[in-house]
This record gives structure tokens, sequence and C-alpha cells, in this order.
């Protein structure tokens, strides 16, 4: 079956999405973010991986928070950084995606960061670049937010590392989540035996079960034993809609607090993608206490991106 | 008599319009960019020509696309570059453009790197600047974007390298074009000895065949036999004037199809200064197809930028 | 006492207000600055001091002018700059400061340059970093922007190397001036023994004589015998106020004219922070005159900035 990430001999040639990408690959990226998480410790942080290769960060729609990791993480690998916002730019003089890409392309960029409101953008794009090019997603509609994905995974194995024991409970608004399923789909890759996830019916997709999944509407339930907590953001626009009571019941309901995360294991972690509401989703102090990894998520997200970027460019 | 550009030993110290280049400083241009189009094809695509030297990218008018060639053609030659959109900064605090100027150059700026709506803003600037100083002009209102000429020269020389034997024709805007006069200026120089221009007369400027052109207005006549057809942009603003009946009769009339380049000779090259409006200027099929070098033109652009600058630092 | 800008060894661990750094670390960053000085006008600008760290640039608050002096001065110290709008940014997502500042620090960030509307805003963040991370005030409400005040108290020394012979004039509005009080606070420390300032009642804040000045409300009583005339900027928004006439009659009698110059030493300097509104707070004439460093204020700002940032870095 055709897999547009990989090339002819399997080799991970864009990065679109965690569907899709094969366990060793997986592995592969998670050994090498291992190797990276070094090098922000040090008194240097830079390596001459990607000297002389340019970076483009295409943003489609604005996010200074995920730009700015890919724009870091480019930097310490040594590439030079071109950010693009086109949300403001050329479209307005009728040039089509596919145009500003190809130009890009004929500029001798490297590697493409693309983040578009649109699901598939990111697809659209790796399929028409030229054969030397890469294309990351950095988030494309609801549909895939892969980095994201793989951070969180990361974040767990360094954590949990003995993957095939944990019990994980994604909790929220799985419904509009960018990395939800990224993430139930990895963790089932990896091995990971027990998945659930927490939330109303309204913020589920239909039939959440057939991912493989266990679905619980009773946090208290769903958290019971669990190793790992990973809390959803909550758009603000669903908290005024009509899936939603009001952000005050949302926290009463599925917010995590000390209270109801003491059900989980003792020694389980906290993660969020941020950025959090505080007091919607999540408690202050379980969000700042010391099961918390949300901060640290963060600095292995810059890891993980350096260990794409790198991938990538070794198999140009 | 004095020429703004060039020092008083006849060296290239600003580039601000192709007017008023020797015969021999087109061909340095031309040729330094020969030495730089291989960079872009290396595994390592930087040379350390301009390292420690400080580019600023001032833009009172937002173009993502010019300051992005810019900014990589600095980025290869290892200049610190900074990007300023000036529309949105001081001027909104009284401070004039010269002020804004005088104090980039205080902070031992070398090169700007100017984009304003208004003609002879960049020879404005070039006048008032210490002469450690170099000025580029990136497009300044209707009158000059001497890169955009460049490298559509140097497109033409890599393409046809004996231009003492050409037929150019250039096609559409030339009244509101920023480069079809520097175009024009340019080919004569380097001894082309036919150049047309095809454009109904609303879009031409007056006594124009003074410029040394031939002048159809009907572009299947003026095709007949050209080596090379150089579209020119069709502005928006422009299709909803009094000037053009609409952009399907503007097609009909002067769009360039597969049919209308049939008239040219055999191996004759399409060349668009971008971004194409498809179906307006330009039929997609002839745009993407095998006489189009219209993304080749990118790529040579980011060369022309790099040896416009590395000459002007090497005159420093 | 606590002082949230030294570490426990009494070393400069945040620059957030000059009022409060011991007067040896006033020497320490003037002296180093002398170092930088130089590099600005070699060939290659740039020293490898802080290589491998990254700078951030957090403006909460738009300000090219002073962006681009940090990110020019960051980057001739080869340190990595990643440029933060975060009034268009996360925060309209509900993230707060904090949260802002703690993600940022956990992608391992050095050096924080925050810029914010609000007086404590750098304070703020400065207390709740972690300690291998040092930030840089530049500017917060109308309290502190202490790399423009040791700027200029930089360019007096230049200039007047003897600060204990000094008679300094401080011109304009110090009310709202960011600097105006961090300028008099410096001098005295430096040991500069007269201070005055010349100003409107309307633009002096209550009981200014207790910060040690002598107050003049006549402009040429007080330019009588000065060495240095500091002229501050007049707001924009004062002058359709209520607190002053009109700007024409403001010139009249508070702006500064070669006629109101002459009172002064004859080899006075005149000094401006930028932007400057001509015509209003200073004549043409003067701002370009031989008397002027203006110019160099601006020059010198960048070697004080390299200064602060290698110093903050080395006490890492």
């Amino acid at each position: 079956m055709f897999n547009p990430q990989l090339d002819e001999d399997g080799k991970l040639k864009h990065l679109l999405s965690i569907e899709g990408l094969p366990k060793q690959i997986l592995h592969q990226i998670l050994d090498t973010a291992d190797s990276f998480a070094g090098v922000a410790e040090r008194e240097v942080k830079k390596v001459p991986l990607l000297r002389g290769k340019t970076v483009c960060n295409i943003f489609f729609e604005n996010s200074t928070r995920t730009r700015t990791t890919f724009e870091i993480a480019a930097k310490r690998l040594s590439a030079d950084v071109i950010n693009l916002n086109v949300g403001t730019s050329s479209q307005s003089k009728g040039e089509t995606i596919l145009d500003t890409v190809e130009n890009l392309t004929a500029m001798h960029t490297d590697i493409f960061v693309v983040r578009h409101a649109e699901s598939g953008a990111a697809h659209l794009i790796a399929r028409h670049v030229q054969p030397h090019v890469h294309v990351i997603n950095a988030g494309d509609g609801r549909h895939a937010h892969p980095t994201q994905g793989l951070l969180d995974v990361y974040t767990i194995r360094r954590h949990k590392p003995d993957m095939h024991n944990l019990k994980v409970a994604l909790v929220g608004d799985v419904l509009h989540s960018r990395v939800a399923r990224s993430e139930i789909h990895a963790l089932t890759t990896l091995g990971v035996p027990e998945v659930r996830v927490i939330a109303p019916k309204t913020l589920l997709p239909e039939h959440v079960e057939k991912l493989g999944v266990q679905v619980y509407h009773d946090m208290r339930e769903g958290l019971k034993g669990v190793d790992v907590v990973m809390m959803l953001r909550l758009q603000n626009e669903r908290m005024t809609g009509s899936l939603l009571p009001s952000a005050q019941e949302y926290f009463k309901c599925f917010g995590l607090t000390q209270e109801k995360l003491a059900l989980a294991k003792p020694d389980a972690i906290v993660m969020h993608p941020g950025p959090m509401n505080r007091g919607v989703e999540i408690d202050s102090s379980v969000a700042d206490g010391s099961q918390s990894v949300i901060l640290p998520q963060v600095t292995y997200g810059i890891a993980v991106r350096m260990a794409v970027m790198s991938i990538l460019a070794g198999n140009g």
C-alpha cells in the first residue's frame, strides 16, 4: 500500500500524521530524540547536523507557540530558518498554496514546516514537492499534529519506560482534538495495553470505541488505577457553544483536581498539550504539582522536533 | 555624469535600478551569479562571504515573497539578517524614513534591502547613508525592481547564451510593470537585437517605441519566431478598472496558451515574474509545460541576489 | 536587603532597572561595553560568546526599534534569536504571561528580553523563571528601560570621562519618561555632582527635587554652563492633552535650538533617546549639528546591550 510518508526504501520522507508510521520508525524517532534531549542542557546547545540547510516555517494560520518550537529546534540543528506568515502574504495576490510551495522549493528549501487550518493541507503539499524536499505537518485542522503526538508518547516513555504494562487515560475534548486520535494510535502501536477516553458524549466522536479504547463518561471511574492522565485542551469556542453547559460545570465533571487525581496510581503522571485553561480542564495545584510533567513535555518537544528534522534531512 | 550607483572607481556601490548600470557591471553580476548557482545544489548551501555582516530588510510595504528571497540569499552568504516591517513600526511615532535609516546605519548595518511603495525611496535613502552602507532597491512603486530584472536577464543568458541573436517578446502590462522598462534596458545593453512588446494600447506607456522596442497589439503577430516569451503580471486592480474589459477577454487576447506559444520558435522559453494569475496572463498547461523556465527563474533569483550582495560587500 | 537583580554572590542575574544596581556593576557594564564598541567597526562584527545560547525577544507591546537593537546585539554575540510578538499570540488563547514564560523556559531559552506596557512585568517574570534564565527589561510602562539609561550614561562617559566634574541637564517630559528617573539615579551613582531637570511643572513628578536634582522651569536658566543636554522625547499623546498648550508653544519654551544651546558650555554634547520629534523637542539644526551625539548613542546602544547579555550569560 502506498504510504506518502515513506520513501521506496521505507524510510521517513515526510511527517504528516502518526497514522501510517510503522512501529520501527516511531522507535527511531523516539530513540533519536533521546540523543537530542541532552543537547538542551549543554553549554552550547547547538549541533551542526542541518548546517547549510533551509527550514521554512509556512504558517497559513498563526501559532506563535508551535512556530517557536520548530524555530528553536531547527536553529539548534544549525539550519537557516525562514518564517512565512502566509495568511498575510501572497495569497491575497491570488497565488495558490501550491505556487507558493513551488516557489520556495525552487529556492532550494529543504524542509517545510506547514501549519494550515484545513485538514490535508500538508498532505497536499507533500504530494507536490520535489524529491529533495521534506514536509512536516505542524497541525492541520482537527486532523493531525504529529509532533505533538510524538512528544506526548516520548514523555510517557521517558517516565514509564515499560509501555507494555500501562493504563493511559485521555480526558476531555477528544472530538475536536488535533492529537487525541494520533495519540491513541501511537500508544496502541507501541504496545500500551489499555487506553481509556474520558469525556461527555458530546465531545466524543461516534464509534470511538472502534479505535480500541475503553470509554468512560464518569471521570472518577475512568481515572481509577491509571499510570498516565493526559488532559486535552478545551477550545474556548466550545465553552460558549451548545456542546457544554458552562466552563464551571465542565470543570466540576471533567476538570482534573487533586482529589480526582488521587484515584489514579500514586505515581501517575499528568500531561497537557498546552496552552492550559487553568480552572477549566485542570486545577492549578495539579498543573504545577509534583505529578505534572507538563513542562517536561515542552522540553522534550524540542528534542522530538530535532529528531524528526534530522532524520528527514538524513533521508534526503 | 554622476551615477549614484557607482563609487568613484566605477564600482557598484548601490543597486537602485538597471538603468545606469554599465555593461561590464551587468556582466560582473551575471558572472558572479554563475558561481553561486552551484551553491544551492550543494549539501551545505552556505558560503562565509558575509559572515559578521548585517543585512537589514526594510520593507515599508509588505512583500513576503521578495523578502524571503533576499533573506535566503543573505543567510546563504552567512550574514545576520534583520527583518523590519516599517509599515507597522516607528513611522507611527512620527519618525521619518531617513531617521529610521540613520538609526540602523548607526547600528553598523552593512546592507539595506529597501521596499517602498513610492518611486525613488531607495534612491533617497542611498543619497543619505554613510559611505560604508550599501542600498539594494527591492521594488519602489512602479519604477524599478532591479534584482527581478537581473534574474530575468540571467535566466535568458543561461538558456540562450548567444544574446546577440535573440528575439525577445514582453507581453502584457508594460505600463504598470515594475520591471518591464529595466528589462528592455538590460536586454538592449547586453546586445539583444530585437525586443518586442505585445500589449493593448491601454497598457503601454506613451512613446514606448522610443525605448528601442517594436510594438505589437496582436499577440499572434508578436510571438512569431521569438526565442523568449516574457509574460508580465497583470495586477488584480487593473482587471476591475476601466483599462480592460474583463479577465476573460484579456486572456483571450493576451493570455499565453499552447496554441499561441506554437507561433514562437520551437525551443522558445517562457518566463513570468510571479505570482501568476493562471487563466488570466497564462494558461496552466504553459506555466507548467516543458518550455516554462518560471521556476528556474526563482532559483536563479537567489544566485543573482547573492551575487549583488557579495559584490556590494566586497566594494565596501 | 533582597535585590532581585543580583545573585547570592552579588553578580548581575537580571537587568530590571538601574535603581538597585551597585556602582561596581554599573562600571562593569560600561567597561565591558568599551570592549564591544570596537566589534562594530571590525570587518567581521561577530564574537562567539553566546554561541548555542537562545535569546528570546518577548514583546507584549510592539517596538521594532528596541527589538532591532537587541536582535542585532544578540546576533553579534552569535546567539540564536527568537522573536515573539505576544500581543498577537497565545494570550488570545487564554494563556497567562507566566505560562508563556514557563513554556519558553522549558525550551531552554537562556535570556528573555521583555517589553511590556505595564510597570513591573519584567520583575514579575524574573521572580518566576528558573535559576538558569536571565531577564532583561526592554521597557515596562513608564517605569524603567534600563539599557536606554545605561547607553546614555555610557555615551556621557565616552565623551566626558571625568564624570565627577559634570553638569548634566535633562529637558522635557520627566513625568512620563521611561528613562529620566533611571538616568538621574545612574548619574548620581557614578558621581556626577550636578543634575538639573528643566521642564514645565505639568511634566514633572511631584517632589522631583528629592531625587537630588535641581529644578528649572526656564530653559535658558537651566542650560547655563552645562556639559550635557539630554533631551527627553515628548509623547504625541501629551501634545494633544491638557498638559501642554501646543507643540509650537512647547518648542518655543522647551525645544532645543542653536540659540538656547549656546548658553551651555561650548563643548557641551546634545543627546536624545529617539525617535525625535523634530521641531517639537529639538530643532533639526541641533539634532544634526556638530554637538549632537544622538547617532553615537544608537551605536553605543548595541555595545551596551552586548555587554549586558554577555555579563548575564557569564553569570549563568
